[in-house]
């Protein structure tokens, strides 16, 4: 008996719920990059630490524009670095450079372009000043023990150059899952090989691999054959020594078809098996009694693309906490879709100078063309229910692109 | 003398015509991530390489239902990755797996869903077939030879499976340049001591770091002191043993700036320096007698942000022949912004469920205000030439962020 299909909403409501909660790991500065972070950082001073001068030119008094002076004798020099120096004439001017620590008694500073400096003597070449002006002062970026960037963040460069500022020579960051990509079928031979006319290379593994590594996990591949012996052993050993595995092929009805049945007699509890959807139909997620996560994705590549970025993605949002969203964007041409199926339709995407992303429809030859998936960037999401979706109209797209 | 400034536009120009071009390497396909492909892939045979059943079911001769039969002996079984069966008699079907060659005589699958079977013969429940349903043809998707990815192209998912389906198992890529990092500036001290009053943490060099790896970049860091002698023979030294050079701080007007002299003493040529720009205007770009680039950034990290991605970043991508512009997005309010100069706003980006993709400026507290970047994604760049930029006009924007 058919077991009734979820939908596309329902399947990921249950990833959600079986979201992992990761480790935490303390990794150097310099490892940091795209990891997602598991503390809280805080000013360890105030930003910025000192009144800091944001020119190279003179630091004087105000007072003493304002009395009419005009020319200033340089009484010193302050050059960033340094301590702080003291301004002993309230008429004179200390010269100071970008990142020095503002004199003491002085409080507004002149750039060099607007003085000519003669025998020690700077002289006004412009006829107004401003109280303060150039000057970066002390704590106006943010106090001392706030809160610079959030637990969770993706660590961006942004996040990296505050994380050095504020004396972080490592970071708490997640620790990803130990994870397998496993590939099922015995069509496929290994990428070194020459295929025989009925036999495919193993590809998607290298794809699936691909994509975890963007996001920060580092997969080990493997393969098992269709033998339900075999793979029950291979199977078990994998779930001792890791806390994902990403299965391709092996889960639709075929009479070799083994993989639901060994991880059933594994003690894997299914969660997801099949989805209104096309393509990934057959998509099968579940769990093991210590928490392991099992994904199980159809052997076409397209599929196999799809429940990736849509579920296996969903996912690990859920587990780091992220609440990140597809794009919204314009259908570009005209879609008629009759099955009453979520659709993930490929396309590409397009920025034009009025400011608007469309992404144009770009239908291959089945879930088996991974051709189409180099011609395309991402998928639009056109939900069930719905037959005729319309040129203009607006609707979610995961892309699968570098966008920089 | 001042020397006249450059435009933005005319700087973009200058670096384009220094752009360089990076030698080839071959890499493990599982090294590939994010690299740039300098060789054209082609596909080593016709994709589907066989006519590939697409469905688990039975193979049959769609004459035999065309002739009014519904009811086939099951002759043999055709799993996946199994030298090609033959139909022996045309009023029989052959079980085929997903994935397996379709049986010579056969023309049309059948999907189990749509039959039951009993001793060995299976017997249609559905009214309707589809000559040649549930099964990818050999070529369709692509033609032996054909070409499947241009070289240049940076390197997704979808290009390594594609990759490892045509039994690449390793990639000509580019070679990124040997690459450091300098900063400048005696007040700067490692983000492992504790700064005193008029000190502050190395920081930016981190920052840059992590930016130029999004890019496929692995670079070194160092520092040099304000002291023209030990820069010489440190920077010396440097050029003899990286490509790219990149520096921050030490190209303003002040006092201890002694880098431009420092760089002209070593012969490097001063391609571009300052630019009628906000932030970032010290911006300096050289290139050696060997046609190492020198890119030196003002020591603020913001504007040493705005030239990484501005500058650094375009003249990247004109070196590996990218066509990669920023996106046009909407402007998220009014902005009114005086000087004659290029303006490079920070902007936080929302993508609404319209559709659209809005820029919301948050102006920090000037170049030295890291913590804003922090709250922001990216760069608007405003014209030169305009004052006044309204809510709902479309300009160029470019990110920093991870988009998944």
């Amino acid at each position: 008996m058919d077991e009734p299909l979820i939908t596309y909403e329902q399947a990921l409501q249950i990833l959600a719920e079986h979201s992992s909660s990761f480790t935490i790991e303390t990794r150097p500065l310099k490892s940091c990059m795209g990891a997602y972070l598991a503390e809280d950082l805080f000013a360890d001073r105030d930003f910025p630490p000192y009144d800091r001068v944001t020119m190279d030119g003179l630091a004087i008094a105000y007072k003493a524009f304002e009395n009419g002076q005009r020319s200033f004798q340089i009484e010193a020099i302050a050059p960033a670095g340094t301590a702080q120096k003291e301004l002993q004439d309230p008429c004179h001017a200390i010269e100071v450079m970008t990142g020095a620590i503002l004199p003491q008694k002085t409080d507004t500073v002149i750039r060099y372009e607007d003085v000519v400096i003669k025998d020690q003597v700077a002289t006004l070449q412009i006829d107004t000043l401003r109280f303060n002006q150039n000057i970066h002062f002390k704590g106006i970026d943010i106090r001392e023990n706030a809160q610079v960037v959030k637990k969770g963040k993706r660590l961006s460069s942004a996040e990296i150059n505050i994380a050095a500022a504020i004396g972080k020579a490592s970071l708490k960051v997640r620790k990803m899952p130990r994870t397998i990509i496993i590939s099922t079928g015995d069509e496929l031979v290994s990428i070194t090989e020459a295929p025989k006319p009925h036999q495919i290379r193993r590809s998607n593994v290298y794809g699936i691999q691909h994509s975890l590594q963007e996001w920060g996990i580092r997969a080990d591949l493997a393969h098992v054959p269709d033998d339900p012996k075999i793979m029950h052993a291979k199977i078990s050993g994998f779930l001792k020594k890791y806390e994902v595995l990403v299965f391709t092929g092996g889960v639709s009805k075929g009479k070799f078809d083994y993989l639901p049945d060994v991880l059933e007699a594994l003690k894997i509890k299914k969660n997801i098996h099949k989805i209104h959807q096309r393509p990934g139909k057959p998509f099968w997620f579940g769990t093991s009694t210590d928490h392991h996560k099992i994904f199980a994705l159809p052997g076409n590549p397209v599929s196999s693309f799809v429940c990736v970025y849509i579920y296996f993605r969903y996912w690990l949002q859920a587990s780091l906490g992220l609440n990140e969203t597809p794009f919204y964007v314009t259908l570009g041409e005209d879609v008629h879709f009759t099955p009453d199926l979520t659709y993930f339709l490929e396309a590409k995407l397009e920025n034009g100078n009025d400011g608007t992303f469309t992404a144009l429809p770009k239908q291959g030859h089945g879930s088996g063309d991974f051709v189409n998936l180099v011609q395309t960037d991402g998928f639009l999401i056109l939900p069930q229910n719905e037959n005729t979706f319309r040129k203009g109209e607006i609707y979610p797209f995961i892309s699968y692109r570098y966008t920089l």
